[in-house]
């Protein structure tokens, strides 16, 4: 038995290194050097190609290597097994860090200073008056994140496909309220999981319902939004700024025109990068509770799609 | 008796509302257009002319405008009065937000990626390990500054004129110390005041006290750095980013090389404005202990020239 990574977008040395440690006795292979498929029980998949799990005919397992299991899901010949993520605490402290950076970014206009600042442009003005938040998707990242408003004095409303209930925000479910829990946002944070039913979910309807002059802020996936909608939300006044840290295509290809939008921020997808040590962990133990028939750690409902 | 406003650099018409709301039976008037200077009592003054004041022969008492004095002591005939300045804890608040935001935009990255921005540049990094912070200034301003980075979690060290003492931060004070003060923070901040001594005070001696590679942010006044020492420092690299929100000018002169300094943020005077109503009843509060010969608030000692 075996536990195959298939990561083949990044370097995963530093992964290995720490699951060797952990796990001296087992072997541990990168796709495509698998020497023996079908000894491998336990797949460690992030945009693996469509495929290339479907000889691995011993596998019991696979763990998503990020918080979201949208990119493995594409894969139409993914074997019929359990499926997990990884919910790192630690991701969720680096995105309450993104995201109070970038609402405090946005109070103190420091995307205009930025911008003006090229052009010798002296042009003070006091902070905007931001103070309501709306947070789309209140799983873990955005209940998170409610939270961390909430304590710092914001007026929040949450957003979830099913009802949520969190102390101090007003909570909102369904396609049916969406218009409520945006419309007096004068800044809506996306952290929608990426699922059918999100794909394109942020269109020119949804933009319409946000508050003239609203900020918005995509963290979750960037095919949630309909980039054209987006452009011309911005370009009307619906939308007074974006920052924008996930993309439909990452790297955001050259010649986007996001890359050039005056009032669009882009950021290369850092507001949470997972902890290696953390999905480690979290990998040996979904390993080990595969190995003795426990339930995983984190396991996708396939219904929903997270 | 009246009221002088001088206050030539700025519109006042909203501080003048407040003034006679408060003040229903004085006369308060904006210079140059003084009836009677003979009557004038108290003077509100930012960056006065030398000299406007000679005329108020019955003048009691100035007020500053402002956090600092360093505009108003320019003046060479200034009358020889009680000099007092705005105390104001919303402008802490202000500046710690200022602060605090700024950062967290080093700790991101954020300079880099909105540099790399329209360059199409997808270059992901994790966040700058910014764990330490020197206060230079220990100030009503300063302290404040430091005991919010001291329960962020930041390792603080606080430099100034004359010993401070304030739990968890490492003090430091004289010209003696200064290297103690500067030389293992990964940020410094200016919260100095501009006397003779602070002038160009930040030279090539002192930026080579810092730690290599250190963030330098000045939020105090732009003559107590050294233009061309600050620009040498970021281009050998002992600096690695510098965010400057005031200037020996201001605004800052078309052409300046601030202004297209890739390691420089440049924000055009926002980090903490005087909040008119506080303004308003400071005034009102030393204009009536002026007139009841009592010690005024703030009041700066000209010894030290804060």
């Amino acid at each position: 038995m075996s536990i195959a990574l298939v990561i083949p977008d990044r370097d995963v040395s530093r992964l290995v290194a720490e699951l060797n440690q952990r796990l001296p006795d087992v072997v541990i292979e990168q796709w495509p050097d698998i020497a023996q498929p079908e000894q491998v029980e336990f797949a460690v998949v992030w945009k693996q190609p469509a495929g290339s799990l479907a000889d691995f005919r011993k596998l019991k397992a696979i763990q998503s290597y990020g918080a979201g299991v949208d990119s493995v899901l594409t894969d139409t010949a993914l074997p019929d097994v359990a499926l997990s993520r990884i919910v790192d605490p630690g991701l969720a402290d680096d995105m309450v860090r993104y995201l109070k950076t970038m609402v405090s970014v946005y109070q103190l206009r420091l995307d205009r200073f930025i911008h003006d600042q090229p052009l010798q442009q002296w042009r003070p003005k006091r902070p905007r008056p931001l103070e309501s938040i709306a947070v789309l998707g209140m799983g873990a990242l955005g209940q998170t994140a409610a939270n961390h408003f909430i304590k710092a004095g914001f007026q929040v409303s949450g957003w979830s496909r099913s009802a949520k209930q969190l102390t101090g925000v007003r909570c909102y479910a369904g396609v049916g309220q969406f218009e409520d829990a945006v419309k007096s946002a004068d800044v809506v944070i996306c952290l929608l999981p990426l699922t059918k039913e999100t794909d394109s979910f942020l269109n020119e309807q949804r933009f319409n319902c946000f508050k003239p002059g609203a900020v918005f802020i995509n963290v979750a996936r960037g095919a949630i939004v309909d980039d054209r909608a987006l452009l011309a939300a911005l370009d009307m006044g619906q939308l007074q700024a974006a920052c924008l840290d996930v993309f439909r295509q990452e790297p955001l290809p050259a010649g986007h025109p996001f890359w050039h939008h005056p009032q669009i921020t882009v950021t290369p997808h850092i507001s949470a990068v997972t902890n290696i040590q953390t999905a480690a962990a979290q990998i040996v133990e979904n390993y080990q509770r595969c190995q003795q028939g426990q339930p995983l750690l984190h396991q996708v409902d396939m219904q929903r799609g997270y």
